[in-house]
């Protein structure tokens, strides 16, 4: 396998586009990512969306894009996994370029959810969950994710300071970056009060509905440089798969696919959890990203809720996670996500962060995943 | 890149499967090919599908699919390119063995449409079409092919006689097929009188809705001996997209993704069109198979109807399309259509295809497309 690289990144304003398109916001990063490669042609484009059809009535998505950026013939072609369609379809370009069938390629996270009402969206997103099992019970993403937190206060003691303290820490995150949705702080006490979704999660819990699109370029690393003086090295890509029903899983506070998804990325890029500096994790809900830093092993399982009440995920603690503000903070266009989170890693590490830059950031990592954990995509990327 | 092999396949009966959910056909298909490989895991497995979230509210259908088989946590990606779905998520699955990340890959292709009606699956099927431009205006698919079909007939003089030969033909190779979902031949004046859809196509010159899936297995060539006696090389990959929309086509009686995806895949096979022996194509209306022989070199362009007439096409011709029956007389549920042409193929070239044989097949060719052409994929494959 060739070792790859990132040599251009882009990604729209996240947030209610309503005057973009789904084709026009892939577009919009795609040709950002171009410019800042450098480059005005790719030999693949694969493009991460959770449901076009049902959003705005649009699949075949990989054609439709490469056709409205002036692509054609290049193939193209669409990746779903719910809201880790982002990094897989980045993982699918990692593996093309590593196997040399093409040199560069064009990777584009998009989700267009405002032309429904909320509540379509709600109903579009639960057809990530299982739909004989979960939804036709009735239940959504906020459900399952309150029963993930319930047991994990219960197993844990983990309290509802600490889940807000997520919130907390990513708005403050999302108040630096430009392209967020929110981005402004909110204190302990406005989550804290926020309006139940489904208890013990509130509003400002959970993370929004978004449009928005981001993008990247691959080739190979040992042509990097030809193109950017600061191209970011894939070390590391696990990708894992687990029940997507909360019923199927041996314990509903581990997110399995997300240890298996981390721990071949680990094995591949040869570090170990103490060694990333800073990460972007899928925050789709408070009680998610105090898990996923126990999954990915920053911090002892149960010990999630006070790393981050005490600071270990934030600025000068062990690891700072979800400096661009996370889903929370950043917004969730669910099919953008993915490809957003290395967006931001790359900036990290190029030190092109401005007022979020965390210091001396070497190894970062992104880590995505879908449904309520039922598929999860990590990657380890380093400085060259 | 290391070269890849199909050791295993496996496919449902297509047709009306009122007793089999989507994730039913996917384990049914996916066991038989595990079963044929001899192979009771996997390193990854791709899905293509178009609409699971459309027509039965399922996304994320990797990790169901996965899960289902009993296979978490291992990768499971889903990949969505229209009616292209199966045949691109075969080239995934062989662009990750040939990357060397995996070694025993599953593909497989399903789509469950009959649990809508056949009004809302037309509607559901014209997301493949350009939704803003093409579908809005109400054209759905037929239509779309009945223009394609009008204009070459008055570019070519390709007649409706010859539109309906390509029916006979299919029908009749689908009655030796105990998988088609009409196994029964069909005659000349039972299409040309069959009812109108959009002129000048009638309901025989269409291909029906179906539920059904279809897999295979892949691991690297230089190991296939060791699983099976008759395993099949992939010599060729070619993938291209178009203009998903008619308008936006130079010309619409060629299918320029398919003239691409089928140069890429000549040239890394080493081949010319007429050294093919034998080939599964789309032919989802019977116009297309006639732009398909032409655009793949099989004939010049705009002999397609004169060469399906006169038997080229046919067993005892130049190159046998569509033993199975394709998509008219087999069926075409549409994410499985790519990954069940495979099954054809191999099935020939191992010489297990039955009546269906076509004597001293070497050389065997698939091509898949997705709308009305916007994305096409096309693999070569040979004898070991």
């Amino acid at each position: 396998m060739r070792e790859v690289a990132v040599i251009g990144i882009g990604m729209t304003k996240f947030g209610d586009r309503w005057e973009s398109s789904l084709r026009d916001l892939a577009a919009e990063a795609g040709l950002l990512a171009l410019k800042d490669a450098g480059v005005d042609h790719v030999d693949s484009i694969y493009v991460g969306n959770m449901a076009g059809g049902q959003f705005v009535g649009q699949e075949h998505l990989g054609s439709l894009v490469a056709d409205y950026l002036g692509l054609t013939p290049v193939p193209a072609t669409r990746i779903e996994s719910a809201c880790a369609s982002g990094g897989i379809a980045f993982r699918q370009g990692f593996i093309e370029v590593a196997s040399g069938l093409a040199d560069l390629v064009l990777v584009i996270g998009v989700e267009k959810m405002t032309d429904v009402s909320a509540d379509e969206s709600t109903g579009i997103l639960a057809t990530a969950a299982d739909q004989e099992y979960e939804a036709l019970s009735g239940i959504t993403f906020p459900g399952l994710y309150a029963m993930i937190a319930t047991r994990h206060m219960h197993e844990y003691g983990t309290t509802i300071e600490q889940l807000s303290a997520v919130s907390v820490k990513n708005h403050r995150h999302a108040s630096k970056n430009p392209n967020a949705q929110f981005p402004f702080p909110v204190t302990l006490e406005q989550v804290m009060q926020s309006a139940p979704v489904a208890l013990p999660l509130r509003l400002l819990h959970c993370s929004p509905i978004t449009d928005g699109a981001a993008a990247v370029v691959l080739c190979p690393a040992d042509k990097a440089r030809s193109y950017t003086p600061a191209p970011v090295k894939v070390i590391g890509s696990g990708q894992a798969s687990d029940a997507i029903a909360l019923h199927g899983r041996k314990h509903i506070t581990t997110l399995a696919a997300t240890v298996e998804a981390a721990k071949a990325a680990y094995k591949m890029a040869g570090i170990r959890p103490e060694d990333v500096d800073v990460a972007e994790v899928h925050d789709c809900f408070a009680i998610a990203e105090i898990c996923i830093t126990e999954d990915l092993g920053f911090v002892e399982k149960g010990k999630g809720g006070p790393a981050v009440a005490d600071g270990l995920t934030d600025y000068g603690g062990k690891v700072v996670v979800n400096p661009s503000g996370g889903l929370k903070g950043k917004g969730h266009p669910v099919g953008a996500t993915g490809v957003a989170q290395v967006c931001e890693i790359v900036e990290q590490l190029r030190g092109s962060a401005g007022e979020r830059q965390v210091p001396n950031a070497r190894i970062g990592l992104t880590q995505n995943m879908g449904g309520s954990g039922g598929s999860a995509v990590v990657h380890v990327f380093e400085v060259m």
